[in-house]
């Protein structure tokens, strides 16, 4: 993925301000962040979206994310990965984010637009959702 | 944890929608969804924050979400886990919600306060974090 920012920082053709590197994970500050501290971790496995990328690939990516929240001394943060524009993707690389909250203006803004629960709806759903796991 | 109403859903005391279930993992759908197919994985092993839950207990709940959005058949979709009330915890138990987001108004709605670059902090927070990682 020549053209991929992620995998040129991997490559080390791009500097980053790495904090931990593995054979299969890579983690850095964020160079636009959110909040003081706020760190991506990201697999070396090229993928876009967390369904291209193989669980061996996946299994390390928490822990890391784990370290770095004891690093920074976050008490309060956010762990986000985002697949897809819509979903505010802007790097086309699996990407979690470590976002420290250290009060309401910094930070991750978080909407949440519930809904009601509706009994039926979930039932149906479940039994659609569980024949295709 | 008798009070926790995650552990007691584990322990089976409270029904819940059941995706997947193994020895350290638990997935059911959210009854209060922002989103069709919004659910939820939590590891078995209690602890408020991520920091919390033994690095074994972190490893297959990323392969776990992916399912979910395999099986909701989600295209876009946001993985979050929210550390302390501030960051939007509500139940006290570290669990990872996977978030449909098939259009603009529903599934998780984001806030992007982001910071200026600043080398200088940037260059110096890095030796800050490294020196505790």
């Amino acid at each position: 993925m020549a053209a991929c920012i992620f995998c040129r920082i991997i490559k080390g053709e791009i500097p980053c301000f790495k904090l931990f590197e593995s054979d299969k994970t890579l983690a850095f500050l964020d160079i636009n962040p959110l909040s003081k501290g706020h760190a991506l971790v990201i697999p070396k496995f090229h993928g876009e979206k967390l369904t291209d990328i193989p669980d061996d690939s996946l299994a390390e990516l928490l822990p890391v994310a784990k370290k770095l929240a004891l690093a920074t001394g976050a008490e309060d943060y956010n762990i986000l990965q985002n697949n897809g524009k819509i979903a505010h993707q802007v790097v086309e690389h699996v990407h979690f984010h470590m976002i420290p909250k250290p009060n309401e203006v910094e930070g991750l803004g978080i909407g949440w637009p519930m809904k009601e629960t509706d009994m039926g709806a979930l039932k149906k759903l479940l039994e659609e959702v569980k024949s295709n796991m």
